[in-house]
C-alpha cells in the first residue's frame, strides 16, 4: 500500500516524540509500504514565530509572515527524516516547494492550485522514505512561500495523498478518533467508527479541531481515504469516507462548538438593492471568511441590520472596513460582540428526519439558553448564543440525542 | 550609491537589534542609496539548531541538516523586512533561491556556482529595500537547499554585491573593524584604517574570526570594496580592497591566530612517488580542507612522516579515511594532536623585506616556544605551536614588530 501519515504539532513536540514518529513510520514501511510523511512544525513553535513578528510590527506583512511561519515545518521534517535515517532506512525531506505544492498568492491562506508530486514519486521509487513539510507552498510566478492557514498540514497530506493516488491518508494526532464531542465537556462523548466526509466537514467547519476544513473538502472532491487516529495510543481511530447506503443514517452524530467567532452587525442600513452584495464583497476582497449572515427589518421598516460571523482573528483587519461600509453605505453604525459562541449538531439522518431542530431549540430554551442567530444546512442545525453557555448547551444536546449510547 | 549592508548574528540577536538594524538601513536608503541587506541567523539561533539535530543523530546527513540551518536565516531575513516596513519604507525578504543563488551539491560547504540577483534588481527598482537570508543557496539540478559553511553569509553579501555591481559592501559585525590582533589577547591591538584583500584573506583564513576566507576571495577576484565596521558603535571601520602603489608598504600588518586545527601525521609511510597525491586526494574528495603539509625524511631514509592540519571540526570524518590511508599505503600509524594552534604575521611589506621570518622565530625562540610546522606564503609566516603558548605567542610578536603605534 501507499500510505500518508500525517504528524501534527504535539505528535512532534520534542525531539524523544520526533522519534516515536520515526519508529512508527520505518515500521509502517517494514510491513511492506511505500510511505510519505507530512509533518506540523513543532508544538509552541508557529507561536513563538507569531510573537516574534507581533514584536516588530503589530500588523506584519503576509508575504514576509509567510517565509517566516514556513520554516516551523521546514526544521521538523529535516529533524525527522535524520530519526528515520537513524533507524537505518532511507529518507529524504522535501519543502512544500519541492514536492510540488503551487498555490495562489493569498499569503497566509493560499489555496493550493496543483501539486506535482514528482519528486515524492522518484524518491518513493528509489526506496526513500518521503517526509515532506506540511502548510507549505509556493506561488507559481514569484516562487514565493505561502501558507496554507491552520492546520494546513493535513491539507498538505490529503493533496499529496490524492496526487500519489494513496490508498490511505492517516491524520495522526493527540486525540483518538472523531468523538461525537469535546470529551473535556462531555466524559462520555463515544469515539465514532466511521463518519462521512460531509459529516466531518461540518464537525471540521464548527470547530471541531481534530481535521482542518479544507483538507476535508479536498479528501471528498477527490475520494481520498482518511483516517483520524492518535500518535500516541495504538487504536483504530475514525474512519472518513464517502457516505454510502450501508451507512448506518443516524439522525445525529456529533455536537460541536467554535468560540472562535466574532458577531458583527451593521445597525440601520438603507433597505436597497445590492447593500448585501456590496457589504459581503468589500469583507471577501479582503479575504475574510464570513459563516452566519442573517438579515433583520428594523422596527421603521425602512433600514435593516445585518449581522455576521467572522473568525475573531480577522477583526483587526474588519474593523475598518466596516467603518468603511457604514459611511459608504448611509448606516447607522456597527456593534461587535466578541463574547459568542457557536453550537451546532451534525449529523446525516437529519435529511430524512424532520424535528431535529426543534428539539435542538426546544433544549436550549430549557435551560434558559438564548438563540442570537441560527443557520442550518441539509446535515447540521447551528445556533449562536452567549459564550458563557457553551458547555452547558454542549453538555444537554449531547444527552437530548442520546449520543453517549453506541446506538442510537 | 547601490550599498550591500550584510549584518551578522550578534547584530541580529534580538528584536531590539532587528529594529536598530532596521533603522540604519532606512537612513541608508533615505540618504538616496538603493540598499540590499544580508542578514545571518539570530546569534545562538544555528547552535540550537545544530543541538536539535545532534539529538536525534550523531552524524546526520548533510543534506537535511542544510535544509535545517537554513531556516535560521530565513526567519530573520522575515523580521528585518518586517521591521523595515514598520517604519515606513517597502522592503522584500528574498530567501537565497530567490535572489538566485545556485550552488553546487557539496552540503554544509557548498559553493555558489552562479548568482542571477534578477529579482533583487527588479525590487531594487521598484523602490524596495532588499532583505536577503543570507547563507544559503540550491542546487541547479534537484532545487536541495545548500549552505554555504560557517560565516556563509559574508559570501552572500560579496557575491550580491558582485552581482547586482553595487559600490560598497559593508559587513556589520561586534567589533570595529580588522586589528593588528585580538584585543582581548594584546589591549593595545591598533584598528587598520585600511588594509588589502590579500592580507585580509590571509588573516581571515587564520582566524581572525572578523571576514569569512571566501568572501575575501570572492571580494579580491570580482574587486568588490569591502568595509568590515560595527552595527553598535557608528566608526568608519576597515576597508578592505585592492592594494595599491599608494598604499603604505607595511612590513607586518596584522598576527593571527587559530586554535580550530589539528594535526595528523601519518608516520612510517614508504617513500615511493605519487604517495601524497594519494593521500591528499583521499582527504579532498571528503570535502576536508587541509592547511599546512609538513614531510620529513624518517631516520631510516627509506620511509617518511607526512603531518598535515586539518580544521579540528573535520576529525570525525577523517580519522576512518586516515586509518585506510594507513593500511593502503602500508604505514606504520597515525598521530593526531589536537592540542596545537596556528600564530601567523600578515603583511604586503614581507615581498620585499627579508628578515621578517628570522625575527619572528627568534622572538618565539626566545620565550622557550617549540616550533612544530612552518608555513610561508609571499605575504605571511605561521608557525604551529602548543595551543596553551597561543596568547603568549600573539603579544610577543605584536610587541615585536611593534604594530601598536600607528606608523611603524
Amino acid at each position: 500500500m501507499l500510505i500518508v501519515q500525517k504528524y501534527g504539532g504535539t505528535s512532534v513536540a520534542d525531539i524523544e516524540r520526533i522519534k516515536k514518529v520515526a519508529e512508527r513510520v520505518v515500521n509502517t514501511a517494514r510491513n511492506g509500504n511505500r510511505v510519505v510523511v507530512v509533518v506540523s512544525a513543532m508544538a509552541g513553535e508557529t507561536d513563538k514565530l507569531i510573537e516574534l513578528a507581533q514584536q516588530v510590527s503589530s500588523n506584519p506583512d503576509e508575504r514576509e509572515m509567510d517565509l517566516l511561519l514556513s520554516t516551523g515545518e521546514r526544521i521538523t521534517s529535516a529533524l525527522t527524516a535524520m530519526a528515520i535515517q537513524e533507524l537505518g532506512h532511507k529518507a529524504i525531506a522535501l519543502t512544500g516547494r519541492q514536492v510540488g505544492i503551487i498555490t495562489d498568492t493569498v499569503h497566509t491562506k493560499a489555496k493550493i492550485a496543483r501539486i506535482s508530486g514528482d519528486k515524492a514519486k522518484r524518491a518513493l521509487d528509489e526506496g526513500y522514505i518521503v517526509v515532506v513539510a506540511g502548510f507549505q507552498g509556493i506561488t507559481e510566478d514569484e516562487g514565493d512561500v505561502t501558507t496554507l492557514g491552520r492546520g494546513g498540514s493535513d491539507l498538505t497530506a490529503v493533496a499529496i495523498a490524492s496526487a500519489l493516488d494513496a490508498d490511505l491518508c492517516e491524520i495522526y494526532t493527540d486525540v483518538e478518533g472523531v468523538y461525537t464531542t469535546d470529551p473535556n465537556i462531555v466524559p462520555e462523548a463515544r469515539k465514532l467508527e466511521r463518519i462521512s466526509y460531509e459529516e466531518m466537514l461540518e464537525l471540521a467547519s464548527l470547530g471541531a479541531k481534530v481535521l482542518q476544513t479544507r483538507s476535508v473538502e479536498f479528501a471528498m472532491k477527490y475520494n481520498v481515504p482518511l483516517v483520524v487516529r492518535s500518535s500516541f495510543v495504538d487504536a483504530p481511530g475514525t474512519l472518513v469516507v464517502k457516505e454510502d447506503s450501508n451507512m448506518e443514517q443516524v439522525l445525529v452524530s456529533g455536537v460541536a462548538y467554535d468560540k472562535n467567532q466574532a458577531k458583527v452587525t451593521i445597525l440601520g442600513v438603507p433597505d436597497r438593492p445590492g447593500i448585501a452584495g456590496h457589504l459581503f464583497k468589500t469583507i471577501a476582497d479582503a479575504s475574510i471568511v464570513v459563516d452566519m449572515i442573517v438579515q433583520n427589518i428594523s422596527s421603521d421598516g425602512k433600514s435593516t441590520d445585518i449581522s455576521f460571523t467572522i473568525p475573531k482573528t480577522d477583526l483587526p483587519k474588519a474593523r475598518p472596513l466596516t467603518d468603511e461600509i457604514v459611511n459608504g453605505l448611509g448606516a447607522k453604525g456597527v456593534s461587535i460582540d466578541e463574547n459568542i459562541a457557536k453550537v451546532s449538531i451534525v449529523g446525516v439522518g437529519m435529511k430524512t428526519h424532520s424535528g431535529v431542530a426543534a428539539k435542538m431549540f426546544q433544549t436550549l430554551a430549557d435551560q434558559g439558553i438564548n438563540i442570537k442567530m441560527i443557520s442550518t444546512s441539509e446535515i447540521k442545525v447551528s445556533c449562536v448564543i452567549d459564550s458563557k453557555y457553551t458547555e452547558l448547551a454542549v453538555r444537554v444536546l449531547h444527552d437530548a440525542f442520546d449520543l453517549a449510547s453506541p446506538s442510537q
